[in-house]
């Protein structure tokens, strides 16, 4: 190699743009129905609570606007302990480390824990910018086998009990992404209890477990670790704003053992010195104003109303053709097209009909299966459905 | 090693914080002056065209809250080409990559360009928080003598004869951090040629060039590329609104070759996915506005004045125990201490004094001359930079 191509390091080479990110572009235009979206519906967007917010907050002056500490502004941080306490997490705002989104906060816990070649095992599938992200780092990515109730722990036990070097766990526990599992407390225990046994620790994602339209809640795995006693020091809990309040915001938090923490914020330090402040001081006043108490529910209702309808919709036109996991929550339905289509190639001619959905492809680390596909419902009302629905059934008679 | 101690990435193992970041605490403290904070002038801060920026952001609506594209909102990348076209810089929006503060840009060319072990050459001394973004990613670094004029290019020659695997040089050739130096345009052109002999590129930091209180304008490496009509694929331009607007929004930009800024683009995409939308459109609304224009000039003047008064100061309270360069831009001031006294040893004092500094060690990558030290006089009024340089002669009479 010559020039600049010389000068490339060796984790940018080949790699490639996320197909989530590509298609983002899909969601734009108005002749196509996009089910391919990580996308929160922006008509659940409280925006008269986010002006409301944004009032007090550059009420602050020029203090919304100066240099500010690495680990986030501390009302912010006080907020955010009083918001997982209501999921039972006992913590402060010591506790807490403010991150530009939840994306960052992957980026952060990938650094402070993976040297390039250590193991980081995964869910098969799993979200495909966290396998980006530590990649990215140089980390052996190795995938153990999922299913309607997440990780599969006898297959866990078996991968641990010959992988070198595993220094972590990647899972969103609750309502999955993308197969919108979730795993029962009895497997967080058993999950847990591997951890500490082969001293892992467990990145636990949770960016949707607030938005459930059935059934019980679950326990996160940090609850379980802190009413147990032990293995607190072996989960690092990561969630976000941007599925229970507005993502563009870029506000996400990770709450940590006070060693993992510290190291956190060295990390951020050098990444972009903070988050910016006003976004932190627009979502500390919506957490003081008291108005998530009833987004929550709300966006919870709205959601399960549009996976009802997708479902509906999806059994109507598509019911010989595809197979899909009930979701209770999330943002997901996770699919499965029979009679041996690829989801690839339908999502060429999906296109050309007027709708775009994501191949499950790309949430494997290796050994795709393209027969998945993930079809997002947040976005999504009751007429959009039937129309998607109905343009899928197209383009499956024309692969055909 | 046990437990979480094993876990660790070797990265942040010994990892310390930021010493400027530490003595940020001090600027906060109403009995303390700080002489060390790299921050702004809060009393700079054009609060009122940020406040008409904010409504025009506002006014999108959903669309400020949204998830967004990872390169930068588009009339903000259009508006950073204009604003660098007063540069001299020929660039449209589809060469600009927004970045969550010049902090994230130089973390994204970093991993875009330095496996572990790869060399990236500095200025002796330098900017400390790219001298922990280049180790934080395995980097050798390696620091090549500084002078009044900068970068010494004989010593860079010769570094570069011997050094191995040398991917990329960083610099601040306008008003050093933290030496205040400006690189020739004479300089400049050979360091460029030197790029392309050695095939290397050249990190060129430019936060304070147009904080200019005396003298001629020197083109940026970039502009003189460009012109030259070679080399610019081995430059990169990184810059910020942080100096010039506000840093809080946590706003920067890179200017680089597509090949390149393709690869910053996907790197940037696992880090962060993009930088939040509603600073965007702030910094893009209050660019439309034309107040930049005015402002630049403005806190030009008032950094000039200010650094006068520091210097006038210094002079009549501490002349016969340090020397001093004479800024003629910027916002930092680089002394040091007569007499063999360490300025570490001097800070410790000074705080007990009442005023706080940067000691120059922290800008070195080894064999820091501990004689050194950064004063910051962006944030000092006449007043208080005799009071500092009052409590600083204090501080010297106890050290002795």
């Amino acid at each position: 190699m010559e020039g600049l191509d010389a000068l490339f390091a060796d984790r940018v080479v080949g790699t490639q743009s996320s197909i989530v990110r590509e298609l983002l572009a899909f969601s734009k235009m108005p002749h196509i129905i996009s089910l391919a979206g990580g996308i929160p519906a922006a008509d659940m967007f409280d925006l008269e609570g986010i002006n409301e917010a944004l009032k007090v907050a550059t009420a602050s002056g020029v203090a919304a606007y100066q240099y500010s500490v690495t680990d986030g502004e501390p009302e912010l941080r006080s907020g955010i302990a009083e918001l997982v306490k209501k999921r039972g997490i006992k913590t402060d705002a010591d506790h807490v480390v403010v991150t530009s989104g939840s994306q960052q906060g992957l980026d952060l816990v990938a650094r402070t824990f993976l040297n390039e070649g250590d193991t980081i095992l995964v869910e098969k599938p799993t979200y495909l910018a966290a396998i980006q992200v530590f990649k990215m780092v140089g980390a052996n990515v190795v995938d153990v086998e999922g299913s309607d109730e997440g990780l599969d722990l006898d297959a866990l036990e078996k991968t641990l009990q010959t992988a070198k070097n595993v220094k972590a766990l990647y899972i969103v526990p609750t309502f999955a992404n993308p197969s919108g599992s979730t795993m029962s407390e009895a497997n967080r225990k058993r999950l847990l209890a591997l951890a500490i046994e082969y001293n892992f620790v467990i990145l636990e994602d949770d960016p949707y477990g607030e938005i459930r339209f059935e059934g019980e809640r679950v326990p996160s795995l940090y609850k379980i670790a802190q009413a147990e006693g032990k293995g607190e020091e072996n989960v690092v809990y990561l969630s976000s704003f941007s599925k229970i309040l507005v993502p563009g915001l870029r506000l996400g938090f990770i709450i940590a053992a006070p060693k993992t923490r510290e190291k956190i914020v060295l990390v951020k330090q050098s990444v972009d010195l903070h988050t910016p402040v006003l976004s932190q001081l627009i979502v500390s006043a919506y957490l003081e104003s008291g108005r998530l108490d009833d987004r929550i529910p709300a966006i919870s209702k709205a959601y399960g109303e549009r996976c009802g309808a997708l479902m509906k919709a999806l059994d109507t036109h598509l019911g010989e053709h595809i197979t899909y996991n009930k979701p209770v929550g999330g943002m997901f339905l996770w699919a499965k097209l029979k009679n041996g289509m690829s989801a690839t190639k339908l999502l060429k001619i999906a296109i050309d009909e007027g709708v775009v959905f994501v191949p499950g492809a790309a949430f494997y680390v290796n050994d795709p299966d393209d027969s998945t596909l993930r079809l997002s419902f947040a976005t999504i009302d009751a007429a959009g459905a039937e129309e998607a629905a109905k343009r899928l059934a197209n383009a499956i008679a024309k692969y055909a």
